[in-house]
């Protein structure tokens, strides 16, 4: 079972490996909150830590066969440069489908990456079957004494750099990383507070507490691709039951709005996973008082979904709008419309003007635009001097 | 005029103040790229440092009249909070035009914030006007002792941070930052080479220093606002001259290209102006043998430009593609072009199915599909798809 040599063990194992992230107020978010950025971790994850922590308590004969693992994601990078580092190799199997990305970046850290057709479950069960074959050591995600150590020395490093902490808030997807972030905190400084966030479409480790035992969810969906796991692992839900204080869950749209703000305040890129301890203390889910660290476990955010994103926080925000109405079909009618919407200060992004749309009738066209706003109260401002020009607001 | 004592005694003065910012490596940029990250620092750039230290180094009866700025950007920020921090009363002009949030986070700070019809320059003249009704004292944005000395303390950290570094690369707009950083470095470690990188759109220093003497552009034009600069001071055209080995510039694309990097490689976001020694490091447009710390001097990017950046990253590397062909007018026509993508592997972003664009012929419709692809040979191989099933290609 773990323990705290355990951790200061994994600390000196990744001393000239991981990097010590920082831990800085992030003041945009509240006054008191803290982030530690593993979202700068070498692989732009945590995940890391565990894995290289892992491979190098592996025999000589273990590491002379190689290890194997499965994922798509900050797993597959984690061991691919732990084994390279360790001067062993690594095989990595991945759903066919996984983004070439993170494909390319795998290899990049010099694993043999196995693309396997189906999903997860098909490229899971390809990687038991090599290791099998080949006498691979599995390198678990999460459910695993090595790698709960490596993920724990966060939590030293937490406590090193901000001793007087009140409560540590920690993404849970598996629960290897908030296994190891408590067990530190709670066997050096059993006062301060640790809580474990999931997002509400993946809420697994959430359910079993409720349940009082593992329960396996039939379905994940979230953009926290990270922590979208069906059911946490033994060791991690029985330390999860001794050494976490309470596990609340965030929302889509909560979580979005912690990858904008931690953008947009703190200059600072997480994914999904990571900023759910930034929603969970955005949006109260827990006594945010005192001094609260959010781990912000990665970084490794497509940068396509984080477009989609920022679109998403600024509608929310007020500061891009959609607005559709109506124009007679005759010469100079959208430019009486434009001018209206220039002189309330908004910019135009897009727009489109239809004469056979559904909502117009024979004589008119349906104009749709996109603008650029400054906050609700410019949006109704807008909205307010097209309909006293006598324009139709439609939805 | 400025000296080593000067800096360290803005250090001192800073300690409580500035956060020190962290070095770290950039493995995804190259192997021996170092970042200084002061878009984390408070206010989201350096500029604080310098406001500070000027702010704090007047007399009491300049402290009780206050200090009066003109920005809209960065420096408004830094002077609004280092003011309030001081206990002084702060005035910042801005052109009527600056966006919101700007405005929004500047009174926040603390300070009035004035806002003058026209442009910058206008700004300026009426923040001129009112330190002179007002006894305000005027904090110039660059062109100070206090304030180089302030912007030099960032010289003095990175020779702390990672003392055996080989050449530090330095965003130049007025020149402050870059005139404090040199001093430090050819001080303390006059073998550390300092080069200075301007956008191509705002070339004020490199054109100085090429024609020997203080030149004035005309006109400026960049999305790196923060270094959008007609004309350096004469203190910091000075210190350039003496202190900076080579000034070097970088193109539009060239930034927006290092921004996209920032926030993939390194999971941190900067502004135009900030991204710029990225830039001109990834480039190679200076001698990049050695230790390179980049200077990442602020990250106040308006969410809106960075989705724009992101596009226009994602579709230079080939993972947004726009292609426009030309079916039938007849039903099932779209599925049939749509069944032909699909089998690439490509995911649609945007259809847009028109019949009477100007491309189509009578019988025919244009259609354009804006796609998420993997890189350009993904992109080729689609094109190649669509042509063997007879598909013309329209620009």
């Amino acid at each position: 079972m773990i323990s705290l040599e355990m951790l200061y063990d994994a600390q000196r194992v990744l001393r000239d490996v991981a990097r010590l992230t920082p831990v800085f107020s992030a003041p945009k978010i509240g006054e008191n909150i803290y982030i530690k950025a593993e979202n700068q971790q070498l692989t732009g994850s945590f995940k890391l830590r565990g894995a290289f922590n892992k491979i190098h308590s592996l025999t000589p004969e273990e590491k002379a066969k190689g290890v194997i693992a499965c994922s798509a994601g900050n797993h597959a990078q984690g061991v691919a440069l732990s084994a390279t580092r360790n001067g062993i190799k690594s095989v990595i199997c991945m759903p066919e489908g996984a983004p070439l990305s993170k494909v390319e970046a795998t290899k990049a850290y010099g694993a043999e990456v196995v693309l396997v057709p189906g999903v997860y479950d098909d490229a899971h069960d390809k990687a038991v079957e090599l290791a099998e074959e080949y006498g691979y050591t599995f390198a678990h995600p999460f459910d695993d004494e090595y790698v709960i150590a490596g993920q724990g020395t966060i939590g030293l490093e937490i406590l090193q750099q901000l001793p007087d902490v009140d409560t540590v808030v920690v993404p849970i997807g598996g629960g290897g990383l908030i296994s190891g972030v408590a067990y530190a905190i709670k066997a050096i400084r059993p006062e301060c507070k640790v809580i474990g966030v999931q997002a509400a479409g993946a809420p697994s480790m959430y359910t079993s507490r409720k349940n009082g035992k593992i329960t396996k969810l039939d379905s994940v969906s979230t953009i926290a691709d990270g922590i979208a796991v069906k059911e946490p692992g033994e060791l991690t839900f029985e330390l999860c039951q001794k050494y976490v204080d309470d596990i609340v869950t965030v929302t889509e749209d909560e979580i979005a709005t912690a990858i904008l703000a931690l953008m947009e305040g703190q200059k600072t890129v997480a994914e999904g996973a990571g900023a759910t301890s930034v929603a969970a203390a955005m949006f109260k889910k827990f006594d945010t008082s005192g001094k609260v660290v959010c781990v912000v476990s990665g970084g490794n955010i497509d940068v396509n979904i984080l477009s989609r994103v920022i679109t998403k926080g600024l509608t929310k925000s007020g500061r891009i709008t959609e607005i559709t109405t109506k124009v007679l079909d005759k010469p100079g009618q959208l430019i009486n419309l434009l001018q209206v919407v220039a002189q309330t200060g908004a910019n135009i992004m897009s727009v489109s003007h239809e004469r056979e749309a559904e909502k117009s009738e024979i004589n008119s066209c349906v104009v749709s635009m996109v603008l650029e706003t400054r906050n609700p109260a410019h949006v109704a401002e807008i909205k307010g001097a097209l309909q006293s020009k006598g324009y139709e607001l439609l939805d």
